[in-house]
């Protein structure tokens, strides 16, 4: 992991592009983190659509969480943003947006095509990222992961100890084989549906949670569509982070 | 309305029994209320248990709702506590009982029989209580009513316009005709479901949360069984309030 450009110091937040590899990401840390007081970690989930489109949304939720003392990161997806493009994912993309359009059901096999490929690919590049992010003095654990592809989310939250709690937007598609692995995690769960989003599958949603082993899990739903997440569902979400990373 | 008993003022709360003709209440005020600063009221639904026994949690709740300047109050439901038995009520009850010690699915004949007459006695004594209590110089609007039984704060949602939101526990069976009623809610909604509450229905309350007309709902789905609400899901509950009170 490289520093690729300069860091940007805003509001207390000091912003730093990096590179793990081939692949781009971005870490924030409050200007109150050192190798003496080293923050606690928030890894910043996001839809593939490439880090410079969801960059204003990362920005903000990276400055609530340094409000709040934590640092946070996040890297590029496979085949997204500059990364190469993935052929398979481009067709699985197209077999979606066609059977949308058609109004045809949005069948297993796309669902599958869609989402194991990323979590296969995506989740051991955010295992990378989380070693070399918490060999740096100034990050120290516990370590969140916030946000979506749901899936990955999932699959994260079973396979690396490192994170302790999660927070994740239940707006995508879930392959089944997910919901099967649902019931291996048991760690702290804060899951945000929005109720009327009409590109994400509802049931699919509400069967997860109630897939996961977790204790304690907590579903937020509400109303105003896929990226209409109301500013107290927010508010809530961080509010659990507070309680797990403090 | 006429107060019963000497009030009580315990860490700056005046707790004062009352009386609506023969209904039994109780009124929460802070100390900071007065006739130029009147406060909030927050109506304090509950189970048809009787008030002495659900009393620890009401005054629990109250004195929440006092420390964020609101006041409170509670009366006892048709048939409950002190109030004369019913035994229609009495009789669905123990049709309930006998259905679930069974095995058997609760039918509709029987929630309707449990839920129904409840409601239609219940909610013309909760808005003469509501009279009542605005009379008073120290209490003003606005008015939220919060808990159960959820089909009461359906009713009263859409037939009392002096109440502006509501926090409704999903912890009680759903007539369907409680559900039609829904759809004509509009005001804020803040609902409460333990998701492992097995003697609830969980569908019936997610039908109910979808078929609310609401703009503003909010889902609150936790774990810990029928009176095991975590801590932080009534501080959630709580702050809602607070938005719509203050």
């Amino acid at each position: 992991m490289h520093f690729t450009s300069e860091p940007r110091l805003d509001d207390g937040v000091l912003e730093r592009p990096f590179a793990l590899g081939e692949i781009p990401g971005l870490l924030w840390t409050p200007a109150s983190s050192s190798a003496s007081a080293p923050a606690p970690l928030v890894l910043l989930g996001h839809p593939p659509l490439g880090l410079p489109r969801m960059y204003p949304r990362l920005a903000a939720r990276a400055r609530h969480a340094a409000a709040e003392g934590f640092a946070s990161a996040t890297i590029e997806l496979p085949g997204s943003g500059e990364r190469p493009r993935w052929a398979a994912a481009d067709q699985a993309r197209a077999d979606l947006r066609r059977a949308m359009e058609a109004g045809e059901p949005v069948g297993d096999e796309i669902i599958d095509a869609l989402i194991l490929p990323l979590v296969e690919k995506s989740v051991p590049e955010w295992r990378a990222a989380l070693d070399a992010l918490l060999a740096l003095p100034e990050i120290g654990g516990p370590v969140v992961y916030s946000g979506g592809v749901i899936s990955i989310g999932v699959r994260l939250a079973v396979v690396e100890p490192r994170i302790v709690a999660a927070s994740l937007f239940a707006g995508s598609f879930i392959p089944r084989a997910i919901l099967e692995e649902a019931r291996q995690v048991t760690i702290p769960l804060h899951v945000l549906l929005q109720w009327d989003d009409e590109g994400n599958d509802r049931q699919a949603a509400l069967d997860l949670f109630d897939a996961f082993g977790s204790k304690e899990k907590t579903l937020h739903a509400n109303m105003g569509g896929h990226t209409g997440v109301p500013q107290f569902a927010g508010e809530d979400a961080a509010r659990f982070f507070a309680r797990h990373l403090k």
